[in-house]
Order: structure tokens, then sequence, then C-alpha cells
């Protein structure tokens, strides 16, 4: 394994401890890799809204943390400026969802990223795009 | 109270209480009217990121509520197709969050909301800006 | 009129008689304020696609321009960082557009602005949200 | 060569034939398949700001004909609702630009669509989203 996708493992494992709302909604992290994050959450009751399917927020969340372990896998302290997101497919309670992050862009301080979430069968449930800015500091000690 | 006002607001009371999502994330409807809605939400601990500032997730989460109640207010069982949101200031555990959603241009068939999440001292958190269409159906038995 | 008026009227003069773009797709500003911009374009045949109705580039191109006379009306150089557009109506040959723009959030380095685009008659045609930061230097030298 | 194919081929000579603005700005398509076109343009002094670099909303034109091209490719009557774009680099007069359009999505009655803008020499100007519906009726006859 080479060294970026060990730093990325890294950063995601310390990450990840201190997240508590990705740890509360039931994310894992599958695969890590720089500029690459896989994620799975499986929707709970909790998360449908009105028409009971799940909430888009949710869905939204599990993009913006695929989004976040990957613009953080270069172990420099990232955040999101802005995201747009377009929803293609309802999602119901028990279903598992998965969400992979790429990095299609990145300059000197700021990146842009795609996340598409899908389901176990995969079948396409949202198309997200984010875009990440640089802050002081690192996220481990490297 | 207008009859337009009186729907919206059966509408949302309707809406909320099948709205398992919204309600489990602590929102509150404090307002609503037709193609309007302003809700309230206050970061607990566990909305926390690794950065232990609010996950996007649960800003989004809270406009995108917003976003439904006011693109419902018709009594027309209307969802999402997309959003953009522009995050704008980190928002800390404990503080209470507001979003105010309002409709900008309804058609036949779908409809573009604005909603602006804000602190309870005004700072503007995030603008985020909706794309919703009608499936068939009403929210409620008019 | 007060200074910040007068400075982004200054500084718009100065940007539009350097924007060869603006000036051939016979783009005219007509209003200028601190964070504000109104621009009017007339659809012209050569901006018809293979539909007969108006590219959503050149639609896009008159929201862009009042973003950035809007954005660049402080007097400090500023480029779009990104956008996005709702297309509402089409628009035809001989059409009077309108492009309103406002800043709806501004910090030390970057800044959200809304562009509506409106017919003669007030008919909305496009919404338009830009982010915007800073580069180096001054639209004119104040 | 397949079906799909050809009749991508056909849609677009047809569509770039009526499409007097894809024309005067000097675009060629270079490519077409079924959910796919990949055009280019080369800047012109006209197209540039008052900052001397191309103005975004030419950058976007080519974008969205590339997702015009893209989405019309299955000779059904298709327009544009929306579209996000990001600004990754400034384009000087002079530059070729490339614009690659892919299908990431359709349904029923629905796509999107990404577009990646790159330079001669491979370098990424802008990344582009497009959702598109379709309208009654085909492109061509089939």
């Amino acid at each position: 394994m080479d060294d970026a996708k060990r730093l990325a493992e890294r950063a995601a494992a310390a990450m990840f401890s201190r997240d508590r709302a990705s740890q509360d909604l039931g994310m894992k992290i599958l695969e890590m890799g720089p500029g690459r994050a896989k994620l799975s959450m499986r929707v709970r009751g909790n998360m449908l809204n009105g028409h009971a399917i799940c909430h888009g927020g949710f869905v939204f969340s599990l993009a913006d943390s695929a989004f976040a372990f990957a613009c953080n896998s270069h172990n420099r302290a990232t955040v999101a400026s802005g995201a747009t997101v377009d929803f293609l497919t309802a999602v119901r309670e028990g279903d598992e969802l998965f969400a992979e992050a790429i990095e299609v862009w990145r300059s000197r301080r700021t990146g842009v990223y795609e996340v598409t979430v899908t389901t176990a069968a995969g079948e396409k449930v949202a198309l997200f795009r984010g875009r990440a800015h640089e802050i002081a500091g690192s996220v481990i000690e490297s």
C-alpha cells in the first residue's frame, strides 16, 4: 500500500473518531484513498419524511460525509464552501446507501469533488458536487 | 386569516405529524403561509463533525425541511428534484438555527424556492435554493 | 448621491469600457449601486439555438455580467468561482431581457449574489446565484 | 457504427444546422454518441471581459451546447431546466476549448449530464452539470 493511501486512511480514522454526526447516523467508511472515499449508511425509520421516503437531508449528509473524508484525505484541514445535489430516486426504510466521492479538480487551496449515491443494487439515488477550501492546520500529525 | 394561509398551516401540521426525520432532529415549525415556511432547530452534540462544527448535512436538512413545507403548502404533494447550498459560517453546538423558505417561482408542475438559514443573532449561515416538482395527490383532504 | 454608489458607477463604467464581451452582446448598464447592478440585453437572431429559442448561454451571460458588475462594485477586483442557474421560461428573438443582481452575503474575500432575469413584462426567465472571490488589485484608482 | 451512434450524429447535424448561436460562436462538433457529445470553440477577442479573460458566459455557452447535443442525441426534443458550473482556470484570447458531455443519469422524462471543459493541453477550465427534461416531439424524423 502506498504512502498517500495510508495517509488517507489514517486521516479518515482520526476524523471519524471525532465525527459524532457521521457515527450517530450509522455511517461506515468502506474505502479510502488520496482524493477518494467510499461510505455506507442504512436508512432508518427516523430518517423518513412526511411522504414516507428518506428525507433528502440524510441522503445529502451521507454524500457530504464522503466528500469531507475525500477532501481531507491529503491531511490538510478542509471544509465545504458549497454543494449541489440532484435527487434521482426515492429511497425507503431499510435501504442501504453507498456514497463514493472522487476528486475531480484540486488547486493550491480549493477542490471540487463528485459524489454518487447508489443503492446496494447499484441504482443511482443522488448526484452531489461539492467545493471545498483549505483552512489552517492538518487532520493528524504526519 | 385567509384561506391560503389556513390551508398551508393544515398541510404543514399533517406533514409534520408524519415526518419522523424533522421531528427527531428537533425542528419546530414557527410560521406557515402559501409558498412560505419558517422553521427552527437547535444544534446538538451529535450533529457535530470531525472539525467540531455542525455537519453540513444538518444545516442542509433544516433548509430542506423548510423548502418541503413551503412547496407542499398549496396542498399538492411535491418533492425535491435538486438543490444547491452555499455554506457561509460555521455553526457550533447549542446554536439555534432558523430557516426561512420563500417561493420565488412556480409553474404548473415545478417551483423554485430560496431558503436562508440564520442564527438567532441574524447572522447568515447558509443559502439554499431548491427545485421541486409535483407528484400525484394532495397532502391533506381539502 | 452617496460615495458608495458613485464608486460603484465609476468602477462599472471603467470595467464596461474594457469588457468587449458585454459590449458586443449589446448589454447596457441601467443602474449601479454598492453590491447591485441592473443590466439589459436584447435577444438577437444569432442568439437562438436549434429549438428556435434563446440559447441558455446568452441568458447566463447576461446574468453573469450583472453578477460581475455587482461584485466589482466595491472596487476590489473580483472574479466568479461558480454559479448555478434555473431556466424558467423560453425566450424568443427580439425579447428584451433585464438582469438584476443583488449581494446576499459578503465576507472578507468571498461573496454570494442573486440575479433575477426577467422580460420587459416582468416575467421571470432565469434565476442565477453566483459565488465570487477577490483577486489582487482594484478596478479603478480610487 | 451502431444505430444509436448514427442517430446521435444525424440528430446533432440537424440541430446544429438550425443553431445559429453555436455556429456564430465558432463551435464545432467533434464527436457524437448516444448521451455523449464533444465540441470545441476558440476564444475570440470579443469574448473577453473587463479582466481581459474569457467571459464566463462563453465558457458556459460551450458547455451548455455540448450538454444540449448530448441530451438531444436520443432524438427526443429536450431542453435544459438548470445547470451549475464551477470555474477553475481563467482562459485567454486564442485558447481553444473542448467540452465533453456525458449522460450520468436518464429517466423517462429527465436526465442529468456532466460536462468537462478543458484546454488543448488538457487543463480543466470548468465543470458543468445540467438537468434536462423532454418536451414534445423529436429532433429529426427517424
